[in-house]
């Protein structure tokens, strides 16, 4: 990737994501590690989310997302949240704005190709993980000053 | 305004915005009528909202709406929820996203050239208004199953 000189002006981009907090009932969350098909942040731990696309409510967008994902639809979610950041790419800065849902979880995972690997972990135990997808952390506090229900 | 021939092809446009209830003790909530500044919905009636600028949270975008349209910021504000509905305007779709904070108000609304009058009004009143801007009343039937602090 290019690096942004100092006359070069970013482009500015608007991305709007649907974040899932997946949790068991002893408080663990999922966390997902992408794999090589991305063109960034490989290798990286996430929690479940995407792009909404047009027409979706964030809701729907977070339920095509899981089922993509982890191979199922969300039986119930529940606003948890909005988080906002900004993120350099290159030539290009986003500002990432999420719309965080949590969602009970029971059963399994069903990884796709974007997922190598999967975690059931406590939030207090996620923040020192070592590559976290930039947001997560402020997401994971969030999640652990408020708590899960 | 033209409008879209069976042949062409409607544009698509997401907008996320910021929107706010705000309300006295009594559960009244702030309606404001659109002046004719405006270039779409002249004098509908609208929840104090806007759209949410590059680098701005949700709740920054709420603050500085709430600043230019009647004069303050929030001391605090809690998320409500969110709402996404299409939105036909000309040869433009809108797929429009709100995301709505519940807002204690209390002292005076000084209004803009936005708006011309504002109402404090029981939502289950306010749903049976004529000219309420598209989406205004979903929120409000919201507010209504839900409550307000």
């Amino acid at each position: 990737m290019k690096e942004a000189g100092p006359r070069e002006e970013l482009e500015r981009k608007q991305l709007f994501v649907a974040t899932g907090v997946l949790h068991k009932k002893d408080g663990r969350v999922l966390l997902l590690k992408r794999s090589e098909d991305h063109k960034i942040f490989q290798g990286f731990w996430q929690l479940p989310e995407g792009k909404i696309e047009f027409g979706e409510s964030p809701q729907e967008a977070l339920n095509r997302e899981l089922e993509e994902e982890i191979g199922r639809r969300a039986g119930s979610s529940e606003l948890l949240g909005v988080h906002s950041g900004l993120l350099t790419i290159g030539l290009t800065i986003y500002h990432v704005i999420r719309i965080i849902f949590e969602v009970g979880w029971e059963g399994r995972v069903k990884l796709s190709k974007e997922h190598i690997r999967h975690r059931w972990v406590l939030p207090r135990r996620a923040l020192v993980m070592r590559g976290l997808l930039p947001g997560t952390e402020e997401i994971l506090w969030a999640v652990l000053k408020k708590g899960l229900k």
